[in-house]
């Protein structure tokens, strides 16, 4: 199944809905222009289309495998991922100081878009490697950063997330394993980690393991984490990394889906590590790393609807089935009224998810190096849509690769296909990195309550405006604003009550959260796809790319009609109550 | 991961919402009592426990494969077929005339229930022997009968359905398999017929194919189709079944579940087949094998739903993370809000499935045996709620296997844990024997427009006789009545809307058919859960089983508030209009 990027779409949304143009204006990035953006996600994409997406079903088929204590993945993954640290794409987004290209967050956003199409096991390990020099950049040392982040950024060494435990999945509180102090900031690191993600294998020379553990006396609960850096291989005394340091991988995940991507079980048996800031900030610190992690999970979602659309198209444009409406002739399917509505939905909210997530890189990067009159609003919108990307686009790539699926019929069911693949691999996405329940808790809590709803409110503002905008544009322009102008209001409407339970009914108020973030992001969706219908009405008007710029407003008018009137239904599961819920679970349990 | 027949609400669901009682007194029942059915399902509740459940995963990881031609399942479950044939199991509700228990099809239903949260695996081989009993006992001739029912009956013969053809999926009309005459009823098939659900194996002694194919001038389409009956073994001189039919098996799928049913390439080269009834007609004939076919499918649905929120239970009530919200304890994770919403989605929606297919038996069997005064309605009552058990009870089995997954969080993701399996499973079920949107075409086409919406009145008239009598009831029961009416009201603004548009636009009439469904299933749904609601406060009244009783009265509630309203949603998109859709799938294409 081919892949090709999508790169008009792309651009329009990286261009028109990620504040681009604030964000190529910003002294950080006075050294890159337009056109060397756009020249590098050409080049990424083919890379994509030839090198990745042909391993993604080789991948599925053999699987990462533990062989007499190694970890061995498909042939073809390590000489694509040498490829790939011989052009420099770990570099991308990276600061130029440790090798980095020094790209905006907007277009590395793009580019793990299109890595991610190609092949979600593959792109797991530059995301992760990727989250991890965000951390080192953010929180190491000079001697660490200095040490690990060229390597990191060329791409020759790689990264993991050390969380999980059997006994701390989303409550990392629990955590057990230990870190004994040696001296300085060494220390020998204890225990057990699990669903560690490429957390052994050959592909990079290197595996630098970001591992959360207890010191000696530590409060209890997630207050008394610290966060180390524990190498695969140490320096020797030639100054190469080819010394083991004590870990071992005992075994690798059955999994579902994403199987080219090794999940590790990791023993840590004294290994040596080196403390990252100070003790007890351990959480803290790993959160640089789990928030861009999130967002590239967002992305993952993005990427794997993207892919399963394609699929969806090119099998309904070319299997005959069934007669036209009217009885004259045998037609492809995708001429039905049902299929079509199948591939308007997984069009509409893949085109809907893209156009949020950028939104957010875009004003992720604002947030950290805009003016000081940008930063605050564009962070904490950031942090308010964080959880909104994370979830929703994840949790509608389940939706999106069942649909192709579906629209396959018996076909998708059939493994050779390719789309059941699809469908196994997107089942992760709402779960790793913070599931869909714990976004919906952060939420809530983090950006809703913790504010007194400030955030919020400004969030509906914009949101009106748009509206308001919409009002002067074409009858489909006008319809699109009244059915966000209704959604904006169930918002209001739910938010109001959540403010008002939650200091009385905690349990009533965290009842609503999932339905409040569905009905939040699938808002902000909306409100996205009103803003590119504001620009394709202007370019229309100026006879630019009138194919296009109709086929966005039409979009964005099915998504309107048909997806976000999904939020009656949330605002009313929001306000419903709990009381009910408790009992009956009881009875149940 | 165990089995455990939820005995008491299927009975609950039989004895009260499947006129039961009707059923039972019908002269063509005289011979069985409530005692009876209650006794024969026990007994096939611990068979399903205690020898089908735990084949299961064998089945999933070793599949069935085809070696040296002959199509291999793995050892336990032939041991566990035989023992199926030794017990009866299959004889439950057919004829007595033939060796059957003469059970009413709403017992059938219990036991389809039961057999499919075993494992959908094994159950697929009874449900199309079912099938195929029905069909020849509706259709075969005296002689047919008598050869082929009793071997059926006793479940020494297994039977398949032969419709599906590379080119012709959900449009038979395509077929091409070819038949010629030789003498009398005895013709010579030959073509390619694909995806064909046991269509070899060698658990039973014999198969007889039910294979539609094309005589030699006949009409195209579907009405130049007739139905053979092709055994794979013929009867020898001896009186034997040991000849060799000519079929070949040539090849089985590599499926993303229900790996242990073997789905065929079968490949007839010239074998002998017996006509059934006339030339022409063989699509009507089918069309009693697919009702029933498709009935079961939906049993289906309920039965994987039953098992995924049984193992999802269980997993909660375990596994400890995170505390309260009161910041208390560490808890079971049954006790936070959002897993406790996931659980009751599970379970108001199982409960409901059930209670909806279950009335469907019903209706079915006064329809069939019924005096003359409650067949008519009886059978369109039927008619009209079977696209909804077959559509609704199987998209709902993929979300609840899906929540089954989300609760169990990453280790929902490694197959170990089983859940993965269910939703692999569960993902057939929508798309074999009539799509949902084939579902959703049917129901526009034969159930609403058909009689001019005559039968959907009806229906509104019974949910709102339902509304009436919950008004009389306690306070929940009178929200779940107002929830009813909203819920019928939007029913009734889309039915008039289709009716009103059928006419001048079948495109935009038929873009909301899928919609559609879903509204008038949510609400059939609903409208069973209310019912039950009126047998549980009559129980409430006089302290019998009180706890389960208030049980079922919040779980309605629950479905009214949080499940029901989905039908604002689906009410807006059918009457969202059509032009969108087209215009934007042109530009997509």
């Amino acid at each position: 199944m081919a892949y090709d990027a999508p790169m008009k779409d792309m651009l329009f949304s990286l261009e028109y809905l990620s504040n681009w143009s604030d964000v190529g204006d910003l002294p950080h990035y006075s050294h890159v222009d337009h056109d060397d953006i756009r020249a590098v996600l050409k080049e990424f994409a083919r890379f994509c289309s030839e090198l990745i997406a042909p391993l993604s079903s080789i991948g599925d088929e053999v699987g990462a495998q533990l062989v007499d204590n190694k970890v061995v993945l498909p042939e073809p993954f390590g000489i694509a991922y040498q490829e790939f640290v011989k052009m420099g794409w770990q570099r991308l987004t990276h600061s130029v100081d440790y090798g980095g290209m020094g790209f905006p967050g907007i277009v590395g956003a793009a580019a793990t878009e299109m890595l991610n199409s190609a092949d979600l096991s593959f792109g797991l390990c530059p995301l992760l490697t990727d989250g991890a020099i965000h951390l080192l950049d953010a929180q190491g040392s000079k001697m660490q950063k200095d040490r690990y982040l060229p390597k990191l950024i060329s791409g020759e060494w790689s990264a993991t997330m050390n969380l999980t435990e059997p006994q701390a999945g989303s409550d990392l509180g629990r955590i057990c394993c230990k870190a004994k102090p040696v001296e300085g900031e060494v220390y020998r690191i204890f225990g057990t980690k699990i669903f560690i993600t490429y957390g052994d294998h050959e592909l990079s020379d290197n595996i630098i393991h970001l591992v959360l553990a207890r010191t000696p006396g530590a409060a209890p609960g997630s207050k008394g984490l610290s966060l180390f850096i524990v190498p695969k291989y140490l320096e020797s005394a030639d100054g190469t990394y080819t010394k083991c340091n004590d870990i071992q991988c005992s075994s690798l995940e059955h999994k579902l889906g994403v199987r080219a991507s090794p999940t590790a079980i990791l023993e840590y048996e004294g290994a040596k590590g080196y403390l990252i800031g100070e003790e007890g900030h351990g959480l803290t610190y790993m959160f640089v790393m789990m928030m861009n992690a999130r967002f590239a999970v967002g992305m993952q979602g993005v990427a794997i609807s993207e892919r399963a659309y394609q699929q969806a198209l090119a099998f309904a444009a070319q299997r005959i089935q069934g007669r036209a409406l009217d009885g004259s002739d045998s037609v492809a399917i995708k001429h039905h009224p049902d299929v079509r509505r199948m591939l308007m939905r997984m069009k509409a909210l893949t085109e809907g998810c893209r156009a949020l997530a950028y939104s957010l890189a875009g004003w992720m990067d604002l947030g950290k190096y805009g003016e000081d009159t940008q930063r605050p609003l564009a962070q904490s919108l950031a942090e308010f849509l964080a959880p909104l990307v994370k979830a929703y686009c994840t949790e509608k790539a389940v939706e999106i690769t069942s649909l192709n699926i579906q629209i396959h019929g018996g076909m998708g069911f059939v493994e050779e296909t390719g789309a059941a693949q699809l469908y196994r691999d997107a089942r992760i996405l709402p779960i790793y990195e913070g599931t869909t329940g714990i976004q919906a808790n952060d939420f809530l809590r983090r950006k809703i309550l913790h504010d007194g709803g400030g955030t919020a409110c400004e969030f509906a503002n914009l949101v009106a405006e748009t509206e308001r905008l919409l009002m002067t544009g074409s009858i489909k322009a006008k319809k699109i604003s009244v059915q966000l102008q209704t959604a904006r209001k169930s918002f209001e409407t739910s938010l109001d009550w959540l403010l008002e339970t939650a200091p009385k009914n905690m349990n009533a108020a965290f009842s609503g959260a999932h339905p409040f973030l569905m009905l939040t992001s699938n808002l902000a969706t909306c409100w996205q796809l009103g803003r590119s219908v504001l620009v394709a009405e202007a370019k229309i008007r100026s006879n630019e790319d009138t194919e296009f710029m109709t086929s966005k407003v039409t979009t964005a008018l099915f998504y309107a009609q048909h997806v976000l009137v999904d939020v009656m239904a949330d605002g009313a599961r929001v306000i419903a109550g709990v009381d009910n819920l408790i009992a009956a679970n009881n009875s149940a349990a």
